[in-house]
């Protein structure tokens, strides 16, 4: 008896309140002019919004922890949305919307209802980037625009030593693109590690609370120079010293950028 | 005197014999009905052969060594060409068919001058194949027609006990294509090995001298059912023993399948 008043409580409960859905999503950046939604052309966010707006009827927003770039990929993008209507479990959104934005390059790989609280952008405690490289001569016939071909060989090792010093509390504005809209440049850097995945595949790893515009890209050009031998790998203590975009290497093209993951407070 | 005598010698038996070239080709397999030059469609070998006739002028077969199907990949598909004219060196024999297969995604990684008696397809001692599957609920976004997706969890260990039944020399009928042209059934399978690559990722791992059609597609397909549990890893025993195509699972995709690398007698 007790059980069954708990029951309907609960479902009293369920009915008044909205329903909130954190969705991790792995998405294909070529054909998009990026994470957010533009008058100009077609965006992750606007086919994720026309999706759920066709099964659930409601026009609400996708809201993402991580605004990538044209070209930019995601295996881990973190996006929720909040619907009035409370019929629908985690699941069913899940499978409805890979259903209805086909053949679109984008799919929710997880779906979990949330507590009203959870913001995908400001609850947000950390991102973490990899950055692809192809490394030989020949380009790649497999992953265009999934990496960055590079024909140079690069010298792993002196890259790992010059992103030490990038590790850490510092002011980014040599890595920060003109267009930021941070309100600061300082940054906490709490990982960048460089590896041979294989033969010639590198990996760059990057963890931080958040990054400036173009930072992880900004890094990764001026890496590659280090790799190269262009740069010694001291010459990246300067570089961020100086505070002046100028003084830092190219911007990597996006191909190689994937936001792999975003945590939030509570989870291991 | 003595040295440039030789060098002179060396020129002149040069001028005299035709160039052969050994190629290790990638290919995405998606647009083409395959390897191999067909009337009713585009294959690899096609515009291979176009590219090469497009520098040098010469009409010659780029003989692969795997035939692989319509949809099936490589990144260490070998061939070889024989020019008449041998005013070209491997690297540019490579740069030349590199610049001029654009767009298609084909790519030559690495090329050398061999002796007339190398053969791609008759030289080899043995060829390795990479199948990959990728093993979650949610379908991909980046890698469609590069995975083939399995829904159901796969056991990996039950998968990898059905496996070693394959190794060794068997009568391979139940794993064999109707189409198959291969003059007998019987094949040694050298290494049959099935890992986790990733979270979701599986990998299985085939190296033979040869192999008959559809065999490696036809193994997938029927040690997935194991994996799903659908068999017992013992099933496979049977099913090898039975000797009948009717016995086995069904084909798997071509999109997991790779041509990893082919290996050649004097190779370590």
């Amino acid at each position: 008896m007790a059980f069954r008043l708990s029951l309907e409580v609960y479902w009293i409960r369920k009915r008044c309140s909205l329903s909130r859905f954190k969705l991790k999503i792995e998405y294909d950046g070529r054909p998009y002019i990026g994470w957010q939604r533009q008058s100009y052309g077609p965006s992750v966010q606007n086919f994720l919004e026309n999706a759920v707006f066709a099964f659930s009827g409601e026009r609400v927003e996708v809201a993402g922890a991580g605004r990538t770039d044209k070209g930019v990929h995601a295996t881990g993008q973190v996006a929720h949305i909040q619907l009035a209507n409370n019929k629908f479990d985690a699941k069913t959104v899940m499978k409805a919307i890979n259903a209805l934005i086909r053949p679109e390059p984008i799919v929710v790989v997880a779906a979990e209802e949330v507590k009203e609280d959870f913001h995908a952008r400001f609850s947000a405690i950390e991102r973490c980037y990899h950055y692809e490289i192809l490394n030989r001569y020949a380009p790649t016939a497999l992953y265009r625009g999934l990496v960055w071909h590079v024909k140079a060989p690069l010298f792993v090792e002196a890259m790992q030593e010059a992103a030490h010093c990038l590790v850490g509390h510092h002011d980014f504005t040599s890595f920060r693109a003109r267009q930021c809209q941070s309100n600061s440049p300082e940054k906490t850097l709490d990982q960048l590690d460089i590896f041979r995945k294989s033969e010639n595949r590198i990996v760059i790893i990057a963890r931080s609370r958040s990054f400036l515009h173009h930072q992880m890209r900004n890094m990764v050009g001026t890496l590659a120079l280090v790799g190269i031998g262009k740069w010694t790998s001291c010459k990246v203590s300067e570089v961020l010293a100086a505070r002046q975009r100028s003084a830092a290497g190219p911007t990597a093209p996006p191909d190689g950028l994937y936001l792999t993951s975003v945590k939030y407070p509570n989870e291991s």
